[in-house]
């Protein structure tokens, strides 16, 4: 019997948690097999063809600047990036009205909301800062943050409802769950390994800057091709028992694979979909119950042109309202300008309240936001919609990516990649830079490769953690702060500011009066 | 082929869930057949046998008035309940002092915390009564109670430290997590459904007012007995295909069963261990990931002699100190005064921070709580010690039961016991009283068992819900407030009561001295 390496991908984290573990381990010499639950390989990323979207990914689609692993896989295997069109101006919607912008976040005209505004990202990055990407549970106010939730530390920091909404929005988008949902350690680390506030909103310089052209999924099919008979589609496994000297593996379909390790790449939630022997250890059985993944139907509507664009709108919008079924929307057309499309977020709570609904309803609900939002006329009519709700995948339990509740991050969070015998823990989830992204499920696939070379000695444990060189292709810039973002007072600060001054003007004032009515001694 | 009914119980849910399911399936002249995925019958309940011990139950034990399910079933096969001895004084061990008690609560002497102590309890009720135990989500204030964690509704209604400090036990105690990790709208309902919060954590007259003789896994094994050769033990069902005109449920020892109806009998987070063909709705799907399971290790020191109540102490204490590894112990000494034993849980955030050490380390934990609280003399050496790490459990996830974190109950709680085609939902998770407890899982067993008579036309859809007439052994008194409980202020509330008199006796005094000084005209 060979020496074997069972990666099981069952639903795979991403495209690429399962794969690139394999590739790595199969570059260094050793024959991996990786179990791929579903009849495709991919996971997370989905790009389908058909004659009326040429291709589309219908989940994880985007990569920007130091996304640095995934831009090396896909430079490898020739697959070209393109920019996502930001030529023209973004538009909010907000309070009924579309207000066009450039730039990141949309600008606030009311200068305490615009303090409000200035504080709550400088205070999200200053916090932060704090807490390691490593290890968050480590944090020096690790507990106090874990133990709340995202929206009782938004209540503590945002003065005005307008920040305090925007902000909501913003939890939505970047982790398809709701504030109060989330632990505020848990947020506040996802958005510091992800580079800051600016760069997981960006479009422009951030998370969401390109696409790949011909879909995501190719890493991942590419991947598979070289590894060829390693992969068995359709494999989901449901037992793993390391009992005995090697590790068995058993699938669905009653086949057994033998292997010296094995790396789980599911989301952590899916190792449940396996049973063990011996039992997981107590952290561990109780962690893999506390991570649920996020809530997102995307959609992607057609058009026969690209009509926002005549009118000055790169297709990119941020849409507070809570009828609105979609949250933000980026222009999808392909990098030729042809096939028109709008992709849009069906977010959290709206991905709940609307997945009931049958495709035609919510297309429907989508047309008419998208109606008031631009002014109707033939041309808005949609041609074509394709979508996904991903809430309803079992070999993945949502998407993008798990959230940590209050209290687990801090009590669970040091097992998320902690071997158990012989088992090593891939996945998005395990990831230190940009988890939740593809960059995150290659970051993990790797390191756990690396875990697996260590334990058999063909690796120093110094190597385990390898940085990776920045893309020259796409090279990151700084998200520079200007002195007023960096020095502005928030509307607390203000406050205490204006009450201080008003207090001395009227202790000056009340002095000079008391002086002049002869009430003060000169004694 | 014969009419089956496939109940699975992997994980049985509290001992009764699957088993009282096919109990009535049978009576009912149908052919259940039960897949437990152990290799005992019980679940969450376990009684263990041995010489130290006699008997001992590791898992869920304590039964009381209004249980009147379990009870039924009790009498059925001649079990007899007695009382856990609550004769002498509890004792409330806080800031490193035992104050020794009697009644429900340890009582406050600080008259500001009286207050505070008698709000909480008053207030949490009254939010009880609001919420409907049958679908909680349809509260008046759903929502707003459930996006707020338990904690946060503490911090709004305690005004001391102290109440703070014991609310959080409470938590603890009922549902083995943290206040800042569940849902305040789901923990209310919880209470609720248990009777209120006197019903919940008293022994005399609650939810610990006896045990049974014998041990509790008895119920679960004379039942198994009747069922016979119905029950497969070590047989954990990873698939469950719906596509064929019967279900095809497979186990992990590659046996299929046919059934033309399967109820699942495992708490919601297990359903994960299972493949479903076709894939279960979207809320399930994603409901299933996010009711994790509580965290105790149950924890029983055995003396040579009852030295509490010679001392005046029943052996009930409620302990709050952060370096104590238990927070709540119960007399746990056999009915005829045999083996001297005291019964503790380490729950919660104790729980995780323990269960690394080990067995001899945790019992070297508790010896020296246990001398500080009663002074130490020889008799107060253990003899022996028995343990259950509930975290552990593969086909449980923990103990006693399922909690929902913020913002879950509300979106995804109306699909907790709804049918998945010809899939029933049973556990004590889906119960409406005593949720939680084996009475709960009795109703739900029952409840699940009645709808597949209903779809087979065998009764009526108004039968399936039953209400159970009272025991005549175990007769529930009420919990009786007197005046002063219902009517004294809250500490806001008699703090508006003393500004409003301040306020009118400074403006009283003000306007008298204004008057005598002829400020105030006639006019």
């Amino acid at each position: 019997m060979t020496e074997r390496c069972v990666l099981r991908i069952s639903s795979a984290l991403c495209l690429s948690a399962g794969l690139s573990a394999a590739k790595l381990l199969k570059a260094n010499g050793l024959s991996p097999v990786v179990l791929e639950a579903r009849d495709r390989v991919g996971g997370r990323t989905f790009t389908v063809r058909n004659k009326e979207t040429k291709w589309v990914d219908l989940g994880g689609a985007y990569i920007g600047p130091t996304q640095n692993r995934i831009l090396r896989l896909a430079k490898e295997y020739g697959i070209q990036t393109y920019k996502v069109n930001e030529q023209e101006s973004l538009v909010h919607y907000v309070n009924g009205k579309s207000y066009p912008f450039r730039g990141s976040f949309p600008p606030m005209w009311n200068p305490i909301v615009l303090l409000d505004f200035n504080n709550l990202w400088r205070t999200m990055d200053e916090m932060g800062r704090e807490i390691p990407r490593e290890a968050p549970w480590r944090a020096p106010h690790a507990e106090e943050w874990d133990n709340m939730t995202m929206m009782e530390l938004f209540e503590k920091i945002c003065w005005t409802s307008t920040v305090r909404r925007f902000a909501k929005l913003f939890v939505n988008v970047n982790v398809t769950s709701e504030p109060h949902e989330v632990s505020a350690l848990w947020f506040l680390w996802y958005v510091k390994q992800c580079g800051g506030t600016m760069r997981i909103f960006s479009t422009t310089n951030g998370g969401q800057e390109r696409k790949f052209a011909g879909g995501s999924s190719q890493i991942s099919e590419c991947m598979a091709r070289e590894l060829g008979e390693r992969v068995k589609l359709q494999s989901p496994v449901c037992r793993i028992d390391q009992s005995g000297d090697t590790v068995a593996v058993e699938t669905l379909d009653k086949l057994t694979y033998t292997a010296k390790y094995v790396i789980v790449a599911t989301p952590p939630a899916l190792n449940l979909k396996m049973h063990f022997n011996p039992e997981l250890p107590p952290l561990r059985n109780q962690l893999i119950n506390r991570v649920p993944m996020g809530s997102v139907i995307k959609c992607m509507v057609y058009y026969k042109e690209n009509f926002w664009r005549k009118k000055g709108y790169c297709g990119s919008m941020v849409i507070e309202e809570e009828g609105a079924p979609i949250g933000l929307t980026l222009d999808d057309t392909k990098p030729d300008g042809t096939v028109p499309c709008i992709m849009g977020f069906i977010l959290a709570r709206k991905c709940r309240k609307l997945l009931g609904l049958t495709k035609e309803e919510r297309i429907v609900k989508i047309k008419t936001i998208s109606n008031r939002i631009h002014v109707s006329t033939c041309v808005c009519q949609p041609v074509h919609y394709e979508e996904k709700n991903w809430c309803e995948e079992e070999y993945s339990g949502g998407c993008y990516t798990a959230y940590f509740p209050p209290g687990i991050l801090t009590q669970f969070g040091k097992v998320l990649r902690e071997p158990v015998g012989k088992l090593y823990f891939a996945g998005t989830e395990t990831a230190t830079e940009w988890s939740g992204y593809m960059e995150g499920a290659v970051q993990a696939g790797e390191r756990a490769a690396r875990e697996v070379l260590c334990a058999m000695n063909k690796i120093h444990q110094s190597q385990i953690w390898q940085t990776e060189p920045e893309s020259m292709e796409v090279p990151a810039r700084p998200f520079a702060t200007s002195f007023w973002e960096r020095n502005l007072p928030s509307v607390g600060g203000l406050f205490k500011l204006v009450g201080i001054s008003t207090v001395l003007s009227v202790a000056t004032a009340a002095g000079v009066v008391a002086y002049k009515k002869g009430l003060l001694s000169r004694s």
